[in-house]
């Protein structure tokens, strides 16, 4: 079957064996799969990635970076055909997504980071039936694609200490960030501040219910605190509670990853104020502790989702909670993810590329 | 009256003006005051120091770093005379101690960081009478001017999210560390690793009831956190949790404040592990934030206490659930304040030395 396989740093259009499905899994045909920032990153770093990765103890045993590797853990996928001791309760022809993990003999599977299995820039892939998730609702593939990044958001703003009366600030409105927006609109929290300098990104972030949208070339979206009720220095916070205001704990969402955007947030966040960390910034990155201290900020970092928190977004995106229509601004078959990849240098140039290998 | 005053980068013992109490103020006599580290790190650094305050938002109006300024925060004094509108309920002659802060018609002062009056190290202090605390229970002088680093441990483990079964590592035995364990044992929180080079340390680590001390030169801290029952890997806590195994939340206490500490414990700590970060490094420092994403770790910076906390402690001192005898290990007159801060920079020599302006 064809495959993009990425080899020697380069993606490159191929035929990989045909995949059968053993023990407990599922052969299905891939129907569309977005492009991650993290495909992007690891086309050309993947061996830097794959040491911080083992260096925080992930499961990258027995991963080579040097060998061919099928991207693509963003999909939505058709059942096909059963593996032995398959329960089989779905039958083929159905829509499925799943968690882009696979449980095999020699052990769990990460799907598009994988040398043994192929991810979704592939015609068909090898699922663990017992996490299939079935596309429910008439929801149109392309939506449902967007399960896995949206579950991202979903887990980020689970771990955020939000009160009702809490200000959130979602710096950087690329997928992380506009799955951030989603998020908390999901919980119908409010107010939610956006941030980025595209254009085209701010319209997506309105679009996905963020209240306020700005754009940090003009204008600085931490001087919006006050004006919301939150003073940014601890004396004035104490004074303000002292004579009995009150004010949630602001809550920041970082979801650009770039080295210094977490000291610059550090530096203009209220005091108190909780920043969670979903942007990947692969990058040696410098801090000010003392001042971090000064404000007592509290760092999150975040990272994936729970099966629980996954299956949710399938269902808010079902059921029209989260809308996700129009952001997919790109398709391309097999034969043109090398070019997308391209294309997405450019924030300006798209919101979300769906690979579809039947194109 | 005399004082060690901070004056060209030097401390010089000299006469400075005779205090008058203002409204609502207190004239007390030093009785003992602390030295702390962050008294070592503002002789020779405190423009630094006020620069990254004041990019904290912290309450530095007015300072000038290059002014006179008569340090120490750590102390217990004697009440000499009232100022007008006093309710005057404290005596003369009654030992007390105070959160480090004065209020004047100009605004709040910091005492200890203050050009307008003298902390700590001076014979004579301006304290606000409403923020008087009698010392209960007959606790000795030297013991009760532990109140205000001991506060810092009871802030610090206060922000912990200890559950029942959290495995609690306190790295650095220092004066912020040895609050720090203190404030978890007065929890009844256990058990508590502590860390630290330094034989003088360990043993008073021990001596405040620390359960494991270890001496990292000759064995990593963070090799009993499996020993303990708390898997380090995310994958090996998801199993663990899946077969019905429980263990709270990691905590880690950064109580060194040194560039690399921070990075080094985010690398060594199991996934999902809180850092409440205690030591206050006044360097830039460099994460590797993409570590900190993968483990899921949750980075607390933490400053200062709250007037409960402090007093909290003082209770605690008093009624014996802290036991700070033997810490002390040098008392010095006013002449010998400079001195005492070389003696400091030896991690072996000292663990806390007490000024006592009437030697």
């Amino acid at each position: 079957m064809r495959a993009v396989i990425r080899r020697n740093k380069q993606l490159v259009c191929d035929e990989i064996a045909e995949l059968e499905p053993a023990e407990g899994q599922v052969l299905v045909r891939t129907l569309a799969c977005g492009i991650c920032g993290s495909d992007l990153h690891a086309l050309h770093h993947m061996e830097h990635m794959i040491d911080l990765s083992r260096r925080a103890g992930g499961m990258t045993d027995g991963f080579d970076p040097a060998a061919d590797t099928v991207f693509g853990h963003e999909f939505c996928a058709e059942v096909l055909d059963f593996g032995p001791g398959t329960s089989r309760i779905l039958k083929p022809g159905a829509r499925v997504v799943s968690v882009p993990v696979t449980m095999t003999a020699g052990g769990v599977e990460a799907l598009g980071f994988s040398n043994r299995l192929p991810g979704g820039f592939a015609e068909r892939m090898l699922l663990t039936e017992a996490m299939l998730l079935e596309v429910p609702n008439g929801l149109p593939t392309d939506q449902a694609a967007m399960t896995e990044p949206f579950a991202v958001g979903a887990h980020a703003v689970a771990k955020a200490k939000l009160e009702a009366d809490s200000v959130a600030l979602v710096v950087g409105c690329g997928p992380v960030g506009l799955a951030v927006i989603a998020g908390l609109k999901a919980k119908g929290h409010g107010p939610v501040i956006a941030a980025d300098y595209s254009p085209r990104r701010r319209a997506a972030a309105e679009r996905l219910g963020a209240d306020i949208v700005i754009d940090p070339a003009q204008e600085s979206p931490h001087e919006r605190w006050e004006g919301l009720g939150v003073p940014k220095a601890r004396a004035a916070q104490s004074m303000m509670r002292m004579m009995g205001g009150r004010f949630g704990q602001p809550v920041i969402f970082e979801c650009v990853g770039a080295p210094g955007v977490l000291q610059g947030l550090i530096e203009a966040a209220p005091a108190g104020a909780q920043i969670v960390v979903a942007g990947v910034c692969m990058e040696t990155d410098k801090i000010e502790p003392s001042i971090a201290i000064t404000k007592e900020v509290e760092l999150t970092f975040v990272f994936g989702y729970t099966p629980e928190e996954f299956a949710q977004t399938l269902h808010h995106l079902a059921e029209g909670v989260i809308d996700v229509s129009g952001l997919v601004t790109g398709e391309v078959g097999l034969n043109g993810v090398a070019g997308a990849f391209q294309a997405l240098g450019d924030p300006e140039a798209h919101v979300k590329i769906l690979v579809r290998p039947d194109l």
